[in-house]
C-alpha cells in the first residue's frame, strides 16, 4: 500500500489543477494533467486539452524541451496511467521510456481494457520505477464522468434537480420560478458547461419550453441538448430546438413518433432526430444510452421532469446527484421533483452513497451517488 | 452597542454552560446560569435548576458565601435580565443590590412584560454599572422555548420528520422502519427528553401505535404526550395511554367526541381529555395551544403524521424544523412527510430562514426556524 509522501502530493495536486483545463473540450476522452520534476524543480507541464490533441505527458515533454530542459533521470507526474496503445496519438508510455524518465507517479490505473495495467508494465519492464494510488480519491473523482464511461459502457448520468425541503419542483399550479435562489441556479449552469449534454422529457419541454443553453458560469460551452419524444410531439419553434446555438438537439422518439413531424425535424439545422426502441410506450432509455455512443457524448446532465428522471432512475441510469434545496415548504400537493419508483419496499429505495451536504447561500446542496 | 470583550464572553459561556443543567426541568421558566466574579476568579455558581426553586443568582450568591468569599465589588454574569417582580421568589435585582454588587453582565433582556428592563432598571438605580448583549446570539438561542412562550403566548413547536431525500415517510404500502438510521433516530430521542411534551394526530396512533416514550439519550424524562383525535377514535388499549409511564397523556378532542369512549378515558390514569373548538371537523390548534397552558407546558416535539403538520404549519404553531434526511429517494407514490398546505403561489409557500445542513453519519440534518 502507498504510504501518501508530501511532494508527490504536491505535485500530484499540479497535475490535477492542469487536467481541469480541459474540462468541456475532451469528449469521450480522461481530463490529464502531468508535471515533470528534476531535483524538486517543475520542468515541464502539460494537459490533454482537446479531444483528439495531444496527451499530457507528450505536452509536459514538449514543454520541457522547449525551456531547454534535461528530462532524463526526472520524474513525471500524471492523474492517470501512460496509455499503451496507438489510438490517436502513439503510446505515451513508450515515449517516457524513450526520454530517459526514471521514475513515474500515477494517480489511478487506466479503466480501459486496452490500456489498463498495460502502460504501467511497459514503463517497469524499461526499469523504471512506478508510485500508484497518489491523491487516489482525487483522481477517481476528476474522471468519474470517463471511468463510468468506460466501465458501464454509456456516459455518465448526473440528475439535477431544485427543490423544496419537502421534495416539490412547483406548487399544485405549477409555479416553479423560482425555487432557489439565482445563486443555485447559476451553479446549475456552470454544471451545464461541464457536461457534454443536457437532457430533458418533452413535457419538460411543452411545459417550461427552455433554451437550455449555458447563460452563466466559466464554462460558456452549449451542451448537446437530449429530449426523450416518444411521439414526436415537440413544437417545430421550440426554444431547444433553435440553431442559434453552437450545438445540436437530440430528439430520442420510438417508431410511434408522427412521420410528418419527423419530416420536418430531419430537414432542421443542428437537429437530429434517433429512432429509439420502444417499452412501455416511451423511448428505451437503455437503448437511448447505447445509441448516443455516436455522438461521443461521455457525460449528460439529467434535468427532468419527473417522469424521465424516475424512468433513468428505475433503469439504473443516474450516477451522481445535484439537489439544490430551497428554503421553503410547499406541501403534498406540490409538484413532485421524481415520479413514480414503484417502490413497495424500503429494502427497494434507490439508495444514495457519498450523501454529502453544503450550504449554498440560502439554500442546501446535497449531492451524492447511485452505484 | 456592546463590543465583545474576551473576559465577559467566557464567563457568559460559563453561566450559559450552567444554565443547560436546568434542561428538561424548568418547565414554563427559562433556562438561566449566573457567575460571580471577582479579581478575574470565580467565587460563585448557580443554576436555575428546577420550576418553583432558586433563581440562578440567588444560587450563585449562595454558593460564594458558602465558599467563604466576600461578594462586594464582585461582577454578576447572567445569561438573562434579573428578575424585578415577586412571583414564587423574591426579585432577584434587590438581592443583587442589597448584596453590594458592583457590575452585572447580561445576555438577554426578559421577554417577561412584567420584568422587561425592570431587573435593570433597579440595577441602575442602585448605581450598579450594567453591560447587556454578551454572548447574544447563544442567549437568545438557549431560550428560544421560553422567548416563544412568552411573546407568542403559547408552547415552542419543534416539528422532528424523518424522510427521504425526495419528502416521503413511507413506501406506498406504508413500510417505514426504518427510513433513517438508528443514530438519527436515538437523536430524535434526545429531543423528546428536551422538550415538555410530544404532540401526534390521531392517525400516527391507529398505524404505529407508539409509545411516545423517551428510550434513549441523557434526557430520560418522559415528556407528557398530546394527541389530536377530533372524535376519540383513540383504542383504550393504546401504547401512548400507557400508565407506566411517569407523564400524563393528552387527547384534545372536540364536541363531536363519542362520549361512551370519553367516559371511559376519564377513569383511565393518568389522562386528560381536553375539550377543544373545533374546526373543519377537526380540533382547533390555536384553541389547543391555549388550553395547553394550565399544563405549563411550553415547548412541543411535534412529530406528525403529515395531516397534523400541515395543519399546524398553515395556522403559524411550528417555530423551529428539525429535518433528518436519508439518503434514498422514494418516489412520488410514497407517503409525503408533509400535507396539503393548500399553496397555489409560490409567494404563498412555507418560508423557513437560519436553514442549517450537517451530516449525521449516513444521514442529513437539516435544522431551520419559522417566524
Amino acid at each position: 500500500m502507498y504510504i501518501e509522501n508530501f511532494n508527490d502530493s504536491f505535485y500530484m495536486q499540479r497535475a490535477i489543477e492542469l487536467a481541469k483545463l480541459g474540462i468541456g473540450h475532451t469528449k469521450t476522452n480522461p481530463l490529464v494533467g502531468c508535471v515533470i520534476v528534476k531535483d524538486e524543480k517543475i520542468i515541464g507541464e502539460g494537459a490533454h486539452l482537446k479531444f483528439g490533441e495531444n496527451h499530457a505527458e507528450i505536452n509536459a515533454i514538449e514543454d520541457a524541451k522547449n525551456r531547454g530542459e534535461d528530462i532524463k533521470g526526472a520524474t513525471l507526474y500524471v492523474n492517470l496511467e501512460p496509455c499503451s496503445h496507438f489510438g490517436k496519438t502513439p503510446p505515451c508510455a513508450m515515449r517516457i521510456v524513450k526520454e530517459g524518465i526514471k521514475r513515474v507517479v500515477i494517480g489511478t490505473t487506466d479503466p480501459f481494457e486496452k490500456v489498463s495495467g498495460k502502460g504501467i508494465k511497459i514503463l517497469e519492464d524499461a526499469g523504471i520505477s512506478i508510485t500508484e494510488g497518489v491523491c487516489l480519491e482525487e483522481c477517481l473523482s476528476l474522471n468519474e464522468r470517463f471511468f463510468t464511461y468506460i466501465k458501464k459502457k454509456r456516459p455518465f448520468v448526473v440528475f439535477k434537480s431544485g427543490m423544496s425541503l419537502d421534495g416539490k419542483i412547483a406548487t399544485e399550479k405549477g409555479e416553479s420560478k423560482w425555487i432557489t435562489s439565482e445563486f443555485s441556479r447559476s451553479y446549475s449552469h456552470e454544471l451545464r458547461g461541464k457536461l457534454d449534454a443536457i437532457m430533458v422529457g418533452i413535457e419538460t419541454v411543452l411545459v417550461d419550453d427552455p433554451t437550455l443553453n449555458v447563460r452563466h458560469g466559466k464554462y460558456r460551452v452549449n451542451p448537446i441538448r437530449i429530449i426523450t419524444d416518444s411521439k414526436l410531439r415537440i413544437p417545430l419553434d421550440a426554444k431547444v430546438l433553435s440553431s442559434d446555438l453552437d450545438s445540436i438537439a437530440i430528439i430520442a422518439t420510438t417508431k410511434n413518433f408522427n412521420r410528418e413531424k419527423f419530416e420536418k425535424l430531419k430537414k432542421m439545422k443542428n437537429v437530429e432526430v434517433l429512432i429509439c426502441r420502444e417499452k412501455n410506450n416511451k423511448v428505451d432509455l437503455i437503448d437511448l444510452m447505447e445509441r448516443l455512443k455516436k455522438f461521443n457524448i461521455s457525460s449528460i446532465l439529467l434535468e427532468g421532469g419527473r417522469t424521465l428522471a424516475a424512468e433513468m432512475l428505475k433503469n439504473n441510469l443516474v450516477d451522481k446527484f445535484y439537489i439544490f434545496m430551497a428554503p421553503i415548504l410547499l406541501g403534498s400537493k406540490g409538484i413532485p421533483a421524481i415520479g413514480d419508483l414503484e417502490i413497495e419496499n424500503l429494502k427497494d429505495a434507490i439508495k444514495i452513497r457519498d450523501m454529502k451536504c453544503e450550504k449554498l447561500f440560502d439554500d442546501i446542496l446535497i449531492t451524492g451517488r447511485c452505484d
